[in-house]
């Protein structure tokens, strides 16, 4: 058997995740590798860092990516943060809620879960009732719901969980670069995204940050970190300034690849590339509209990078998605769990966020429909 | 303050990893993106399955690139295999196996370390004599120690192992595509890798293989695997043939560029390439003892892919790696724990290991004695 090289077709990609990789990350991918502790790398890690903080807009000293998906960052949060029987209210609206509980309960977590109805914020109410008559460790949110499409607003909740002792930790994955995120303002503890959705840059890190609050917490733990490989004083052992010990080989072209999109998003400016998401999922809307579709998910509350249209009774949903790929190579995401079957998916993320990819997916929807 | 593309230096990689990279594979990873589930992708993951068994040399199911370094591949093995107070033991020659142990304590094993001086095979007869009166879950040992520079004889302890009613876990980061690894023939029932020595792709994913008795095992956990990124029931159910659910987002380059990297092993053949190391670290060792060096780690059992030098008494270990790079643009690595300050680490691994690379870090090394 004879192993060609893998030529991937050209793909419009309006899913929820991997978003299209600008020309510049792409090529940076391509160069030479050096040493994970050769003095260039230790430099380039150190402005990955600088530039992570104006991006989460955070001050915070424990800033980098782990070197995995964005699950591996919400797991590296839950390893470091949690012991077992500490007690965490968790957010569950959606798919990655539900994986939150999942990862806190592996670590020991006694979790109690505040829920809404897919395609619905966690209102601050439900977490100011939660809260009562409990002194949780923790309060987790997802700050923008990739399954469904709404923005939580975290900042409330953020104020009710500090109100009552706790620490805040939030989901940043397919908010972060594609509208606000404030880690200092907002008081966020914690908090972990990932590379491929509004930063355009390939799958495989997962930029982290905690506050010194949560890194207090984690000093005073009773026990070891359960992960390794996420254990947030052995990483930062690397990481941080200092000797620079080996803790495992990084991802060496990774993290040029994310080097040059940070700069990306550093050079297009902050408020710049979220009124272009905003303007983008303005104009999805409309051509939507005029198709007779709308977006699902909570009026008011509905994120720009991610939007989740709800399919027509008489529509197939397969039909038209794989139509999308196999006739205009378009990629959208499919309906999960609760939704399944029942939405699409079209992401406007990052570099994939641009007036003419809009006008593409609304004029295949509409050639197809 | 405005940040500039980041241009890495020409180094050549001489170290423990990671090696240098083919043009054809820094060329695959700067190719478009496709989502995860695209059926292009899948027909790759495939593909990349079925080198991996050719690499490996077995026709395990379970066999994939977790998604993220060695260190997570390791973690994946202890986490999936162990639960809180199972016996384990562990060869420890280095820093690898001290890592094992670290790992499985974190997993909630009973580690009983068997020790071996670093720079020393783990002797099969001392793994014997651990078996004696026990009955482990599982025995795991380094087939090769890139901190030590060792190969470890692990087809007669996996034998002794079964022998013994347990599992079989190796370590083969540095091993695979370097020099035989047989996971059949010598029975193992766990293996992880690495992506940035002997197959000389950028670092970032870790193979894994598991037998059918290590599925067995997982099987009849009686609680979840602690890690749910490392989880293999759920990783399968993406990786595995079948409905292909969602669990993480695939690092998607990374995985081009795996699969460009498995090609060209296969195309250059196994035994051909495992020669190709034999011959360079013999070149090495020739033109290290001319230059009155020699190899420090047990004759008879060291690696072609990663040589630690001896430093004489008389020269400054530090100055002339350092000199290595700065002048010479050669990365070589520095000895770890107790080997510090006393060896130098020579890796030629995979497209390092080349005749080329052999005289030009000697004669580097001429000039600088």
């Amino acid at each position: 058997m004879n192993f060609q090289p893998f030529t991937p077709p050209s793909r419009t990609l309006l899913g929820p995740g991997p978003s299209e990789v600008p020309p510049s990350v792409l090529e940076a991918m391509s160069r030479p590798l050096v040493g994970h502790l050769d003095p260039s790398f230790i430099d380039m890690m150190e402005e990955i860092k600088s530039m992570l903080r104006k991006v989460f807009l955070t001050d915070n000293e424990i800033i980098f990516p782990v070197s995995g998906t964005g699950s591996a960052g919400m797991e590296f949060c839950f390893a470091n943060l949690i012991e077992p029987g500490d007690e965490v209210i968790i957010g569950v609206n959606g798919v990655f809620g539900t994986r939150m509980a999942e990862v806190a309960e592996r670590c020991g977590a006694s979790v109690v879960k505040v829920e809404s109805e897919w395609g619905k914020i966690i209102e601050p109410d439900q977490i100011a009732d939660a809260l009562k008559n409990r002194s949780p460790k923790m309060v987790a949110v997802v700050h923008a719901e990739t399954s469904t499409g709404v923005l939580t607003p975290v900042e409330e909740i953020s104020k009710l969980t500090h109100e009552a002792g706790a620490l805040m930790l939030i989901d940043t994955v397919t908010s972060l670069g594609g509208c606000p995120v404030r880690i200092d303002d907002w008081g966020i503890d914690a908090a972990y995204s990932g590379t491929q959705k509004c930063l355009s840059c390939p799958p495989g890190l997962s930029p982290v940050t905690l506050s010194s609050r949560a890194m207090d917490v984690i000093k005073s733990r009773k026990g070891k970190v359960q992960s390794w490989y996420l254990d947030v004083g052995l990483l930062n052992n690397y990481w941080g300034k200092g000797a620079r010990a080996y803790h495992h080989t990084a991802p060496i072209t990774m993290n040029y690849a994310l080097h040059e999109s940070l700069r990306l998003v550093l050079n297009e400016g902050l408020e710049e590339r979220w009124a272009r998401h905003e303007a983008n999922h303005i104009r999805l809307k409309i051509g939507l509209s005029e198709l007779g579709l709308s977006v699902a998910s909570q009026e008011g509350h509905q994120l720009w990078q991610l939007n989740t249209v709800t399919v027509p009774e008489d529509v197939d949903e397969a039909g038209i998605r794989n139509g999308l790929l196999a006739d205009n190579e378009i990629e959208v995401g499919a309906g999960l769990g609760p939704l399944a079957g029942k939405v699409w998916r079209i992401g406007l993320m990052g570099y994939s966020s641009s007036m003419e990819n809009v006008d593409k997916v609304i004029g295949a929807l509409k050639n197809l429909l």
